[in-house]
């Protein structure tokens, strides 16, 4: 097994990353190889000063980076010597069984519809976000941002990938799948989220538990919620800032502590051919090595046939 | 002045809502009056048990109650007599000069636009929540739920409107308004933001800074923040269980106070030809005081008056 991770990519890269993949090693089981992606004079030292054995990873050398605030598609086509492009590349030729990433999410969603391509049957890939649940254990919220306009037949999908990721994933036996909304009653919501209602209500690909709303993100009516990527991006920002403020007014309590994304490594791309996993901009070496065991579950797992044969 | 309130509508109603409105009474000054609208004979044995004077405040005797679960505009159509369909009536006759009640949103909302309607050249009113901001003060986040489609000349006269309130009752200067979005690049967003955008950026009928995104909310990047009833309807409510589990947790900050809903009365619906307040559904005495304080300010700064002219 080959473990992709793009050296280059997060504000803390390379060095960030390098620590996390270190960290990881440590993790890893025989015949678990990580490759590390990007520009080897920048690794080399910093394994050094680790007192690293370099022979523990193998190197893919790349020499230009996609920044964070390039534009995807265009630094996509126009870098295609990048870390990301690179790492696309080798995912697609089956070269590495998964990519992770903390760099540009947006090339990062471009990168893995364009190389690994969407899996027959799924409309659009989405992009998850994995939350703490107050009494313990974690749920997800999906789309967080890869499709800020949807459609009914996208998020019933949603529902599909959400269910199987967490089943698979975070171990959730026949996961409850609710529907964001703006009330619990069935007929409630926007057009979006009332046309989507009887659709998912109708399905047997997961069990559906109707409507939740803002309030329950946390808490445990549903495992998996989903909603259109600009809610869940709004939502997930939401979240977030109110992490950030508890960690700033130094507020300690086990609950917000688990709302350290550096727990849960990053946000996975369902959908596509192949595991991808995208890391929050400021990941930190923890982050990174989770995000790198969370690759490594996804592969282990069969999580990409496991949905292929659900959508054949 | 007469300022009307409902008495029967809340989770803690009768009681709650008489001991706010005592506890209002004390600040109200002369020529103000309250009128409340309810079972009188349910609201004089509070007042006996307060030792209040029945003679400080008005009384129109209602014996039909909207209750929480209730669908609204069949309510309305169908109890002709209760505290919320005569509160309107009297609106609408100009017997008081606002109304406001904790009871039943939906019924608060077709009732204002069924009795004192919308006001000419406004598409949708709208419902507003006020927000607390980290560095002090408040701001506004609108619509939360009275239009959960919205189009992208409605998101921009919710920013007049905002706007406008922000002005006179939270007597912040040239507002900021913004548009809720999933990223602060100009060209960001789904189809609504997207092409709301430019028409924000060419108007002057207010003070446009951008976009902003879900960790924005209480920061000051933005004193109004416009987005779609269905967004900000989610995001209240994600905020608030925040706030909630803060309380529970036993978390002691000034800013996670000010969070209180009761330090703000309630909800303003703006867009309506009279002022109109909809109170928290769990609304304390402390709640109802503020939302009566909040109507008197409402009808002192002619804030319809205000709206009528900028649309005209």
């Amino acid at each position: 097994m080959k473990i992709g991770l793009d050296i280059m990519g997060g504000d803390y890269a390379p060095k960030a990353i390098v620590l996390g993949a270190i960290a990881a090693h440590q993790s890893l089981n025989a015949g678990e190889h990580l490759v590390l992606i990007g520009d080897t004079e920048q690794i080399k030292p910093i394994l050094i000063e680790e007192g690293f054995n370099p022979d523990h990873f193998e190197y893919v050398h790349t020499d230009e980076v996609i920044g964070m605030g390039e534009h995807p598609t265009k630094a996509i086509v126009q870098k295609p010597k990048s870390s990301i492009s690179v790492g696309f590349n080798l995912l697609k030729e089956g070269k590495i069984d998964s990519f992770a990433s903390a760099g540009n999410s947006g090339a990062m969603l471009v990168g893995a519809v364009f190389s690994v391509k969407t899996i027959p049957g799924i409309i659009r890939p989405c992009l998850c976000t994995i939350l703490p649940k107050i009494k313990g254990g974690t749920g997800l919220l999906l789309d967080v941002g890869a499709n800020a306009d949807c459609k009914p037949d996208i998020l019933l999908q949603f529902g599909a990938l959400g269910s199987l990721y967490a089943e698979n994933l975070l171990q959730i036996d026949n996961p409850k799948v609710a529907l964001m909304n703006i009330g619990e009653e069935d007929e409630k919501g926007n057009m979006l989220s009332m046309a989507t209602f009887p659709l998912m209500k109708d399905t047997n690909l997961f069990n559906f538990v109707g409507n939740v709303e803002g309030r329950d993100l946390f808490n445990d009516k549903a495992d998996v919620i989903v909603c259109d990527g600009f809610t869940g991006n709004v939502m997930l920002k939401l979240a977030e800032s109110f992490y950030v403020m508890t960690v700033k007014k130094g507020m300690k309590d086990e609950f917000f502590d688990r709302f350290n994304y550096e727990q849960y490594g990053g946000s996975p791309v369902l959908g596509v051919n192949a595991p991808v996993v995208i890391g929050h901009g400021i990941s930190s070496p923890l982050a990174v090595k989770n995000m790198v065991l969370q690759s490594r579950e996804m592969i282990t797992t069969g999580l990409v046939d496991k949905i292929k044969t659900a959508f054949k």
